[in-house]
Order: structure tokens, then C-alpha cells, then sequence
């Protein structure tokens, strides 16, 4: 929690995106993008005391909301423009939607990756037939080399959050969560550069001024609470998340006007709370979600925000453009911190039976061995002894304790 | 592909179960199960050659279909029934269906599973306030113990497939199909008992007779092929499926009539399919599946299936409670099955910069390294060696054959 979730300020001048906006944007968007599901989650309602909904653009096309504003911005371009083509700068949805967005209207799309891009990103990507150029560095030093080839080319940037067509584009979502759900009282918002919550914000706050919304971010890079503090977009000097979808080191002007006026709070979620977030729409809910698009749902998995939340309550799931290989990290880690999964290596007696004792041990204890590996020789081992690697399926914390306690008390010395 | 896909053959008697079954069970339902949602999904379409649609009963309640024939079945207990309490037999999805069933309805349930199902299975069952009891075996054992205690105690067994109600109530999501894709030419459903494939066809096929059925086994646990063959329901002498939800060791009699009188053919699918299909959802569905419930999909990855398939195809994703632990393993095998993913131990000389250099290679050759890990002494190693451990993310199987190659001819022998 880094803000209030008080009542949002009155903005002084006109904002810069309407509902008019949106609902001319969604009508543009009613033949390409797909009004995704909305479910309700059980277990995440009993944590808020009353009904839970998630709004699904992770089953977007391309995989997350992004598309909704790069369709609505790049439909948009005049003739002249569109003939120019247009070049963007991302690590991965945004290229998507770019790319998705320009192959729809025929438009040649440029964009600049990090070399380190996850491949299934990159893929995507060109198989929307963009142009992917690697760069050596992040998003930041990526928009430099997109700003250049705009400039040289008179290719058209098409920035990821910072322009009223891609927010009244993002704003579509807002329309149709309180369509799929008519009672909605609050509405929690993953946020980046925050393009997604102002059209979120515009959309609700228009239709429905009672409904409350709040924007959720990774502390690791939380630039939103600072910048409304002082009351201008801030930049972070450093950022650290493993939600690349939101890892923004600055807000929008446009976004940020619309924030600043329209959203009632914009708290903040730990990475092990996302973490554990991920993995509860695995299990729980059965959706593959990213990171940045877990937020919404970190927020709920914390007691404290939970407690001050007004159901029935809508999480949009922003996208779910997982890398199978952090999926997999994230898995290992979010059963490590619940306690379900355990690994340890030992010390044993290099004699015979030793291994037999200690699977009895583990046996005796209900801990089911998932791998065992064997290193019969090593340097930190004398020269009677053998190291045991174990993955162990636990049961939860306390059960944890109980098989490390059983292991030590049968003689098995933990190596650290 | 194991069986013709020509038309089924008309049957001699009247069936076990009626499309005015279905609609009843459908009445009861409402207002306990979710109509859950039908998805597009481009990458299969493209497959096929038209519209594919994701009926995802993994967003269904316990996370399968089994709730409708298990609440369909339960609530048409007597009230001297109901007071005996019910028992059943299960590893996974039908023990969550019958205790959730069990505790709307105010039914004691007792569940008998196998003592190494998975954890959060058990503790899903648990949380539906089942009693659970262990038996060292399989389900077949498990249904022994459950049989027995049904006789000494008077309780009633609630059979996972082989009863008209748990047919009716599965028969649900063909309407449901049929509702929700009015269009629909092709209907695949994953296939173990047949219990789901046996309403569904009853539903569809009676409704709509032009709309082909087809379902879809393992072929470590294909029971209905040969069934059908000999036209009564024969038992499998072993089965070997990751597939557990559809380890079915022989066709019920209820569903096998249906099957043999509606159902236009039942093919089979590899593991190695079944596990594609499953990181396919994951990654380009954004849908968690078991391995039982990805069957169907399976099936369109068949090039020589899909080929014959007449869209719009409707494919059921039956269930999605699958243990993390479990997609792990099968994202890390659909990803080595695809290339993406390499795992190799090799033996580099045990000297200063060696590791540099193979480093050195693996970036000319653009393979990402994940994890290197570094053995320094081991018996099959020579005392001027070290074996080195690498897992690799790669883009696909030539360029795991190029980073071999490189590995190769750098000096850097592979260990086997």
C-alpha cells in the first residue's frame, strides 16, 4: 500500500480523452478485438467478502489489451502517414498489438526489441509481420533507436501509452466490464505508464461515478504514487520487477492527467505477491496470466488492500504473454513460498543402506520425492560421505519444518 | 487414428438416456453450474482450415465437467438415500465433483483415493468437506474399497460414468455447445469412460443429427476402439496415459450404447500429442489444462486428423485441475520436444578460461543459457576434466542440431 484510496481530486481543465472518445474508439473496434469473458473467481471472493470478477485480456487477440489501442491509433493515421509506416519500441505486448494492428490495416510495422526478449515475443511478433530489430539494452534505450528511425524514416512512433487514441482505445475494457457487470463497485487496474487505467478510469467514471477505481502497480516500479504526490509525472532512477508488461519508469502526460483526476488510488504489490498471484490463476482459476497482468489480483491477495475493497469488485487480467520458461520459474517459487515444494541437500554416509534410511525417513514423514541426485564425490563432502540433492512435495510451511527436523533428527546434516 | 470417422450405426433398442434426460438435467443445473465460455482460437483454425472453438469446462466449478452428472446424479437421491450419504472412487476430478455436489445438497460424502494422488486434488476434496480415505493402489482398488463400505454401511456409490443422471448431467454441455456455436459441424471430446462423450452425443445428436461427434482417447488407455470393434464394452489388460483423468480401463455400459449407437468414431492421440497440446493451450490459449482435457486439441494437432475434420470444430477442454508439478515437467518435455529447450552435460579440459570459451560459443550461436552448472570431480571424468551441465533455451530443432554442431567442434565432447 502506497496511497490513499480516498476520493480522487476534481481536475481543473478539460481532459484530454471523453467518453465520447472511447465509445467512437469501440465502434472502430467491434469488428477486430474480442469482448473477452469475465469470470468469477470463489476463492478470491471469500477474501473480499463479496463477488469477484475477472475481466479476461489475456484471451485477447495477440494476448493482452494492447491491441485495443494500437488498432484505435493506427486506424487513425491519415493516408499520407499510413503510407510512411509506423515503428514502435517494446519487449513484448505492445509489439504484438503493433504488429497485429498493422497487419490488419496493411500498414509495414517496425519494431525494436531488446536482443533479450523472451523468443516466444519475438516470434509472435514477426508472425504478425512486423520488422524486429534487436537492441543491445531495454525498452528505454529500444524507443531511442524507434525515435530515430522515425525521424529519419518519417515512419509514424506509435508510443505505447502516451497518446489519446491509444488511451481511448484502452478505455473500451472499462465499457465492457460494466456491461458483463452491471453491479460492478470497484475496478482494480495493472498499470504501467498507465494507459490502460486512464481509459479504464474515463470509461467507469463517466458512466458511473460511484464506481471506484484503483490503479495497481509493482513496487519495484512504482512510479504513480511519487508522480501524484507532486503532482507531475516523476521518473524512477531504477526498476526492479519481474512484470515487464508494467515496468514503467515514468507516466504518461496523458495518462497521468486523466489518473491524477479520475482514480481513487493507486496502491502497490510486492513481487512475491505477484508471484503467488500467478500462480493462484493457474490453480485456481486455470488462466495463464503474465506477471503485470497478476497485479490486479496480487492487490486482492493482500489482507490489507482486500479489507478496504467494495465488491463486487472486477480485476482486469491485463495479458497473459507468459514466457514458459519464467512460467516454470514462477511455479518453482511460488510452491517453494507456499511451502509445497522443497529443496535441500544433505550430507549422508557413504555406505551402503544410507540412501535406503533416508527415503524411509522422508517415507515416514509423507514427503513425496520428486528427484534425488547423488554426488558421490565433491569437495565440500570427507571423504566417507556422499551429498544427496532432494526436490521434495510438501504440504505447507509446517510440514516443511517437520521433514527438515525429521532429516536432522535421523542423522542427516543439511548442507547450505 | 484407430477408427473410421463414417457414420455411426443406428441402434436396435431404445437408449439409455434421451434428449428429454438432458434438458431435465439441465433445469436442475442451472442454477448450480457455470455455462462456461467458447473461445476462438486462430492457430487451430488455420489447422483445420476453419472456425475452432475451446468449450472450456476447465472454468467449470472444481475445475471440470463432473459437477453436472455428479449433482444431477446426487440431488435424485431419496430422502432415505440421502440420509445413508454417498461414496465414491476417484484420483482427481470426479472426487471434487461428488463432494462439491455432496456439500451443496447437505450430503455427507467419503471419497476413496490413491494414496499418491496429488496433493492439491486431495486437499480440493478436503475443502469441499469430503472425508477422504488413502488405499495403496490405483482407482481400481480405490472402487473396491468404495464398494465395500457402500455395502456395509448402506452408502450409495456414485459410479464417475456408468449411470443414466451422470450421463444426462454431462449430456449439459452439448446443448451448451450447440447454444453458444449454433454453427458448429464437428464436436470432439476427450474420451476415458465416456461418460461425457455419451451425453454429449445424445444432446447433439438429437438436436442437430448432421453434426458429427468424435471422441478422443489416450492410446495408452483406448478402450473404445476395440469395444466398439466387438460391439460390447471389453477391458484393457494395462494402460500407460500421463491422461488420468481418462484412464479408463473399460467403457461403461450406460455410456457405451450411446457411444455405439450416436458417436461417428473415437480416434486416438499420443502422449507426446496430448503433451504438445497442452503447452499449445497454455501458451497460445491461455488456458490451463490437464492432460486428459487437452485431448481434443491433441487430436487437431494431428495433421492427418485435422485434415478430416469439418469446421467449425467445437473441441471440449474437459477439466483443467492439472498438479504444478505435473505442467512443469510437461512444459519443460513440450518445450525439449519442440527444440526451444536443450539439456546436454558435456566435458570441457579443467583449465582457466575453459568455461569462458564454451560460453563463448553458445552466445555465437545465439542459444540463451538458463542454468550452467559446474561438476568439478565425478567418476566417469578423467582428473584434468570437468563435466558441465548447461540447460539452453533454443529456437527450434535445427538450432539445437547448430548448437550441438558448435559444441561439437569447439572440443567440447558430449557426455551420454
Amino acid at each position: 500500500m502506497s496511497a490513499d484510496l480516498g476520493s480522487p481530486g476534481l481536475g481543473a481543465g478539460p481532459l484530454p480523452v471523453t467518453i465520447a472518445d472511447i465509445e467512437a474508439a469501440r465502434e472502430l473496434l467491434a469488428p477486430v478485438v474480442r469482448r473477452t469473458p469475465v469470470e468469477p473467481n470463489r476463492a478470491l471472493a471469500e477474501r473480499v467478502g463479496g463477488p469477484v470478477f475477472l475481466k479476461c485480456e489475456n484471451l485477447q487477440r495477440a494476448g493482452s489489451f494492447k491491441i485495443r489501442g494500437a488498432y484505435t491509433r493506427i486506424s487513425r493515421l491519415t493516408d499520407a502517414e499510413r503510407a510512411q509506416g509506423v515503428v514502435a519500441a517494446s519487449a513484448g505486448n505492445h509489439a504484438q498489438g503493433v504488429a497485429l494492428a498493422g497487419q490488419m490495416l496493411g500498414i509495414p510495422v517496425r519494431v525494436y526489441m531488446p536482443s533479450n526478449a523472451p523468443l516466444p515475443k519475438v516470434q509472435a511478433t514477426r508472425a504478425y509481420g512486423a520488422l524486429v530489430e534487436f537492441v543491445d539494452g531495454g525498452v528505454d534505450v529500444c524507443l531511442v533507436h524507434a525515435l530515430a528511425w522515425a525521424e529519419s524514416s518519417g515512419a509514424i512512433l506509435i508510443h505505447p501509452f502516451d497518446h489519446r487514441d491509444i488511451v481511448a482505445g484502452q478505455g473500451t475494457v472499462g465499457l465492457e466490464i460494466l456491461e458483463q457487470c452491471p453491479d460492478v463497485a470497484t475496478v482494480l487496474v495493472c498499470t504501467g505508464g498507465g494507459g490502460l487505467l486512464a481509459g479504464v478510469a474515463a470509461a467507469v467514471r463517466a458512466r458511473r461515478p460511484d464506481v471506484t477505481v484503483i490503479g495497481v502497480q509493482a513496487e519495484g516500479a512504482a512510479a504513480y504514487p511519487p508522480s501524484l504526490s507532486v503532482g507531475h509525472p516523476l521518473a524512477l532512477a531504477t526498476m526492479t520487477t519481474m512484470a515487464d508488461g508494467i515496468a514503467v519508469g515514468r507516466p504518461g502526460e496523458v495518462p497521468f492527467a486523466l489518473v491524477q483526476a479520475l482514480v481513487d488510488g493507486v496502491v502497490t504489490v510486492s513481487e512475491e505477491l505477484i508471484s503467488r498471484a500467478l500462480l493462484f490463476l493457474l490453480e485456481r482459476a486455470k488462466l495463464v496470466v503474465e506477471p503485470a497482468g497478476a497485479a490486479g489480483v496480487a492487490a486482492i491477495l493482500d489482507g490489507e488492500i482486500a479489507a478496504r475493497l467494495r465488491p463486487p469488485v472486477v480485476a482486469v487480467l491485463s495479458g497473459g504473454n507468459i514466457d514458459p520458461l519464467l512460467m516454470m520459474r514462477v511455479i518453482r517459487h511460488g510452491m517453494a513460498a507456499a511451502g509445497r515444494y522443497l529443496q535441500v541437500r544433505l550430507r549422508a554416509p557413504d555406505r551402503p543402506g544410507s540412501l535406503a534410511t533416508l527415503l524411509g525417513v522422508l517415507a515416514e514423514v509423507e514427503a513425496n520425492v520428486l528427484e534425488v541426485e547423488h554426488v558421490r564425490t565433491g569437495v565440500r563432502l570427507s571423504v566417507d560421505e556422499v551429498e544427496i540433492a532432494l526436490r521434495l512435495e510438501t504440504r505447507g510451511p509446517d510440514h516443511c519444518r517437520a521433514v527438515l527436523a525429521a532429516l536432522r533428527s535421523a542423522g542427516f546434516p543439511l548442507q547450505v
